[in-house]
């Protein structure tokens, strides 16, 4: 996985954007006591993406230099909701659904972490406290200090709800670096005031106050906005190697730099032609999630596909449901094979991304005779290929 | 105690200051239901002064038209602290002076209230919640809102603290509403905020929202601030009926049209000179709280003090402690008969405020030689003295 950063506070700070207060992390490690370094996450979804990977490398930094991470799943406030401004109407999540991301995550997490070095913790550990001592919790701060968050300010001034539970939301994500005793914190720029903040809730109790270390935001595929499953910029960790090696060729050159240094904690070599760069980046991502092996393949298939607009070689084969009319639905047999949703699946064929037998398929046609397709390659945008068997064949 | 207020809306409405929202209590009342009438207390202080009242007879005419009155006792708000403007500082009050607090101000309540008709609970019941249902709870309700409060705006705009408890208050005021069903709840003008954001808590959990009744703040014996112990212009339900008659003839003129209206509920009789209208208040207000006999002779007593200037008949007799050296520590005698504290004892002997055989006492001496004192009357201010018995009679 990761090359290990030594002791050298130099190394740890590469790539961060800020470590608040200001030199305090490097006394810390130069100190030389091991630190506990917190990281908080929200188990709202259940894939990891490498804009996660980010802090994860961080983290693994740290722990390849002997100290602890404290990873900790926000079960409690996500069975409540995610009170994050993106999604303050985001549906609240069965503890089934929370215990089932949580897993995942877990899992996800540790191809990046060394699992010798973490801590795994629920902040139900601590949230679940009697009433009382969540009144007194909320006792100890003011709503002013609260309404400094960049964030509240900004949606209160367009008069966006922002809702008492979310006000609070930084002394819970507070109160749990004072049970986990947190020496740092690591977490996104957009979460520097919570990180802050936590200083305040530990001295509140008498701790020592944790140093907070900041990451930047990952662009995605797109290279504009931060990955999200929604926004169709996603890299996941777990995607498969072709999946992932031909998102990584597809992002702009602008974006390769952060690439490098955030993903492989590289500085990108500006004398390399960029697509190149591009292709080693892609190579080692993909060997770091799948190995050597599944990374060469992806890389020659990628080159059939791409560079030679060749149909790869091992296309599985799938002989699809035929109608009493005898016609394939195709959205059923795209959301049968790829996962693609129904009205995804429409609007690829409307827009001619499918393609049978190398042709685009004419029109918007969602039902197609057996004959049309049988023996042939049916081709969904660039990566996704399934040639159909034949009634003979079945 | 008070008298019937029948079924007649308009003797219920009688001294309040608003029925919110307009014309629904009327409706509620004519409609025939029996309903259940809310009112809050937090116990952070054990005795009952005239300023409860007021409320109080309130619920009590409820009660004598058939009406069930649901009496909250604050108690999991008062262990975490009273988050009210007043004091922010208050400290917090432990379960055992909480529980004491409580059942007084339960005795004393019932010396309006009719305890046949009267639902006592405490908001422990319900605010002992998960906390993951706390924190649904405070997820309903925006900052905005909350932070429409007066006292709220105001505070924060003075850059004076309010704590993300406070802010909180009104909803849990509100959820109180919720757990007991309420129809109407009754409070001070200062609490019209939180009665109306009930209203909204209520509909947040699909019940009909409460209507809200709000009072006038009784004047303090001062006539100008609300009664507060710590003001000294305070006149307690249980305080000796000399006590009472006392301070209620010391009430400015102006005040005495509430004082009839709010703790009579009567319209001053303007045709009648102020001191007698006084005299009538003080005497029917004393024998409500210690019956007909205590109030006549409270008001002998204060006709012989203050419009005759003897000292009483009855005034008890004290065998003083007797330091080494013969004297008597006056501020610790004032402190064991009169319950005045040291410092208290001596800024009244600074102030000639207390007398021995009527001659105010020369000086600022604290020690004062038991002869001097034996047979003798000591008075502190206007209405409290004690015959010292001399070394002979002991």
């Amino acid at each position: 996985v990761s090359a290990a950063a030594g002791t050298d506070p130099a190394a740890l700070l590469r790539g961060t954007v800020e470590a608040l207060p200001e030199g305090r992390l490097v006394e810390q490690l130069e100190g030389g006591d091991l630190l506990r370094v917190k990281f908080g996450v929200d188990p709202t979804a259940p894939d990891i993406h490498l804009g996660h990977v980010v802090p994860l490398n961080k983290l693994r930094a740290f722990q390849d230099a002997g100290h602890t991470v404290v990873l900790i799943i926000g079960d409690v406030t996500a069975r409540v909701g995610d009170p994050s401004g993106r999604s303050a109407e985001r549906p609240q999540l069965s503890a089934e659904e929370i215990e089932a991301n949580a897993r995942t995550f877990q899992e996800q997490a540790f191809r990046v972490l060394d699992a010798e070095r973490t801590e795994m913790r629920r902040n139900s550990e601590w949230l679940e406290m009697p009433a009382e001592e969540l009144f007194a919790l909320a006792r100890r701060f003011t709503v002013a200090r609260l309404l400094e968050r960049d964030d509240f300010a900004k949606r209160m001034a367009q008069e966006q709800p922002v809702s008492a539970l979310e006000l609070l939301y930084p002394v819970l994500q507070g109160y749990d670096s004072v049970a986990v005793e947190a020496d740092v914190e690591v977490g996104g720029t957009d979460q520097t005031f919570n990180l802050l903040f936590g200083r305040d809730v530990q001295q509140s109790f008498g701790q020592d106050p944790q140093s907070v270390l900041t990451l930047p935001i990952l662009p995605g595929t797109d290279g504009v906005r931060r990955m999200g499953k929604s926004l169709g910029n996603y890299v996941g960790v777990t995607e498969a190697p072709e999946e992932m090696f031909g998102k990584l060729m597809s992002i702009p050159d602008e974006v390769m730099g952060q690439y490098w240094l955030l993903l492989l904690g590289e500085d990108l070599d500006e004398a390399q032609p960029p697509v190149e760069a591009k292709r080693e980046l892609a190579r080692r991502l993909v060997a770091r999630f799948h190995g050597e092996a599944a990374a060469e393949s992806a890389e020659t298939r990628f080159d059939q596909v791409h560079v030679e607009g060749q149909i790869p070689d091992d296309v599985a084969t799938v002989a699809p449901e035929v109608g009493e009319d005898g016609t394939v639905h195709l959205p059923a047999l795209l959301a049968s094979e790829f996962g693609v949703s129904s009205s995804e699946a429409r609007r690829l064929i409307g827009q001619g991304a499918v393609r049978v037998g190398g042709e685009p398929l004419a029109g918007e046609r969602l039902d197609v005779p057996l004959e049309e397709l049988a023996g042939r390659v049916v081709q969904v945008g660039k990566r996704r290929f399934l040639r159909v068997v034949g009634p003979a064949d079945g």
